[in-house]
């Protein structure tokens, strides 16, 4: 944590906002509405959090105008448009940098890597030949840079991270912890039984401010390249196969898995656990709720789910025994053969009476 | 392997049971029935392994007085109330334990940092400002303990493992290899197109007796933190977001992914490759089967269930041209016409035969 | 990438192909069609590919007959029966290999340790008592080869792959970064309310050719071994769980799970994130389509399936509302209920009709 403390004037004016109250008031970092102590300051994200806000201890609150004059308990404030955006804002004021640079002597760095003066490589980092390290990147403990790899200019490579396949990675990157890069894609020509490896030849390209989360894994291309355009965002233990493109600004949720060659647009968000089969494309501006399993191409923007959601146990049991008998009936059929039976049913009820 | 051996006596007073047969036996291992040799011992777990045993060549065999009684062909037992209990605590006695101490010479420990004399840290391993290491645990080469991270006394870090974002370990914990801890959360404010980060500021709580299996994700807290209480336990490749909170002793398998804030409670066991969305709450003493997908909070303990199982390639085909169908056809409206169809023929019917 | 290049006349001959064309025609690598230089060589896998071909830029092709007398307007080409087989097999002609032989300085490697003269030992890697790495096996910067663990010849280990549990690797072996064997399984007896853990004794054996990607977990055996047989080809993020047999050949894509003392038979072909629940078999030739979830032996050899596609969301909603209709509409009965109606409506029609 940074141990520094802010007046309320101060981050008022970081996030653009305007303050009320104490402006010289002191704060030493920002918490949640329900374990917040006074010297610290919330954000209120909606009309649903004010009852937790009335209840809160912190001094100082991030609220637009409207939920301001909501709080008529509360002195201090900081008014903006957007509390969500400002408290993002706030967060890099008060987050723990880490301020070495330089390279450590246990690192071993090959003599033909370039590193910039103010990169801080870290103990026992393996750089290889011909690598490029950017100003202000920090590479954690125990990276392996493998030969030909590139990494921009303010970049952040945590622990234990692997970058091989002479992958080129831009700037303002975030590769978190045990994330393997570039490594050889899953491709094997199957010929008398036995599966041929083929080995990989393309590589990776990481666009500018992506960031990929801990344990994930991304793979070379077979002959062109895996490509992750700008503002790509990823969590942890995703994996992205051999010659996948995903476009600018798509978020990906933890566990999610692209297979080979898939082209995936710009601006989506794929929930968690989702699934995506090789070789197909999904359009701009798709979402997926958790656990979708795409198998055909997406060619219309909008929200698509797979998944049967969770059910009470004996209830399940249940509907799986009647979803296997799901083939043999005809559903189509049947409100057609209702509707054509009722027909038939009043046709003769009228016979009868006319007949009476 | 533990190269002592044991005899049948020893064993028997380790696991406060009775010993039949030969005392002075000489035991040098555990072994599975199929497998075991004369030197072994073996546990039968049931009567459904009473033909495995009575065909095994195991010398000795942990079992209830009842089973005993049916493996009239062996000679050397030992009785307890739960065999299988009493494997698990033989287990420890054959395991091959890690017997060093000390620091190894390329470690690389902060001059503030407080590792305890019994410790063990391996190779290569990097621990960081203010760090605590307590009393008999093991850091396995090559892990790496950031700034502020605290682990406690008896436990064991296996190689690779990353524990940053100030997390705190109490005692008695076990995280194996390739496993990172208080990684940053995946917490982006969406702003004019983009993603805009927000720096995590909360920790990771673990608590007593814990469990985490190899190349698992567990996120810091993006304010307050993420928190796994006593005694939970952890496969492999599991993925456990920011802020989420586990109750003590439950259970989750391999491959699970536990997004945001999610709260689950005690007791619970998330069969394999579980999904539970963010921002929900799961109470205590909740069964998951395997591949469940949870969107919505669970208030009542029980076993729940989702997914289709398996089908035939061309049977699923069938079932999912049907399933697609499925929301068109009024399924509860069907059964009910049907009833009232019914009874108006059999209406008409008793018209008609009045009429004869 | 290697910086050679070939004479069409070499490279023919080292797929055991015939030439077409100028034989001294300098090739310096494999490329996509649609990326190809003039100096790459490209393969065209099928019909489907023909137009991307006419509209390449590389400078010669591997082809069929029937394919090389399509394309007219091309001058060099390689014929062969399966341009994927050649094209597999030229990847490695142009692969970089790692040439460095030897033990880095910096690898810290235990004196009872066996290594071949002329395998790699890179940076910062550990290996234990008793170990053995055979002939032109290369380990990778930071791996960690934990006591007991054999590794034999012209396998490759990746960065940051931990190897422990005593595990036994054949030879011709990849195993890609970040991956984890013989780890401890995930075996607790539960007793009064508390996971009691099972200390696992049992290893991994790892047969000749086989194949494991990046963060990957396998774990020991608890008491027999984990086993995987010659020729297995397995993706990253996949976890196979204690005991588990996985036969010759078989293919498992990536993020799949398979639980305890699971038993997977030959030429299996696991599509990416497929789930197979523990203590089952599945027999050999077995092909599961991605996301299978399979909670039953599998006796027969075919394709199968699993979950429900992608729906639009609306309509998913809707679905998934008559699903949970489903258990409560006894589909069978519907058919046969319209039919006996059917024919109750045509008796009573046939009889109106008589007594006109």
């Amino acid at each position: 944590m940074n141990r520094r403390s802010y007046r309320l004037e101060e981050l008022a004016h970081l996030v653009q906002g305007e303050y009320f109250g104490e402006k010289d008031f002191q704060i030493s970092n920002l918490a949640s509405l329900e374990l917040a102590q006074n010297q610290h300051i919330c954000f209120v994200n909606g009309e649903k959090y004010l009852a937790q806000a009335e209840a809160s201890d912190a001094g100082v609150y991030i609220v637009t105008e409207t939920l301001k004059q909501q709080l008529t308990q509360k002195k201090n404030f900081i008014v903006v448009d957007n509390p969500y955006l400002a408290f993002a804002v706030l967060t890099h004021i008060f987050e723990a940098k880490i301020l070495q640079r330089g390279i450590e002597s246990t690192a071993k760095i090959h003599p033909s890597a370039i590193i910039a003066d103010d990169a801080y490589i870290g103990h026992y980092v393996v750089i290889g030949e011909n690598c490029v390290i950017g100003a202000n990147t920090i590479i954690q403990s125990h990276s392996f840079i493998d030969d030909g790899v590139e990494v921009g200019k303010d970049c952040f490579v945590d622990a234990h991270v692997t970058i091989t396949g002479q992958a080129k990675l831009k700037d303002r990157i975030r590769i978190h912890a045990n994330t393997a890069i570039g490594t050889e894609g899953f491709g094997f020509a199957p010929y008398q039984g036995k599966w041929h490896r083929i080995a990989q030849l393309g590589s990776v390209q990481i666009g500018n401010d992506v960031r990929i989360g801990s344990n994930c894994s991304i793979d070379r291309g077979a002959l062109d390249d895996t490509i992750l355009e700008d503002g790509v965002i990823i969590d942890n233990l995703v994996q992205i196969a051999h010659n996948v493109h995903i476009g600018e600004n798509t978020a990906i949720a933890a566990k999610c898995g692209i297979a080979g060659s898939a082209r995936i647009g710009k601006n989506c968000i794929l929930g968690g656990a989702s699934g995506v089969v090789g070789h197909l494309e999904i359009t701009d501006n798709v979402t997926l709720t958790a656990m979708s399993m795409v198998t055909k191409n997406i060619s219309e923007a909008g929200t698509y789910s797979s998944g049967m959601g969770l059910f009470e146990n004996s209830h399940w049991k249940k509907t799986i025994v009647r979803l296997r008998q799901l083939a043999d009936v005809p559903l189509t059929q049947i409100t057609k053969r209702l509707d054509y039976m009722q027909a038939q049913l009043e046709s003769l009820e009228s016979t009868l009476k006319l007949r009476k």
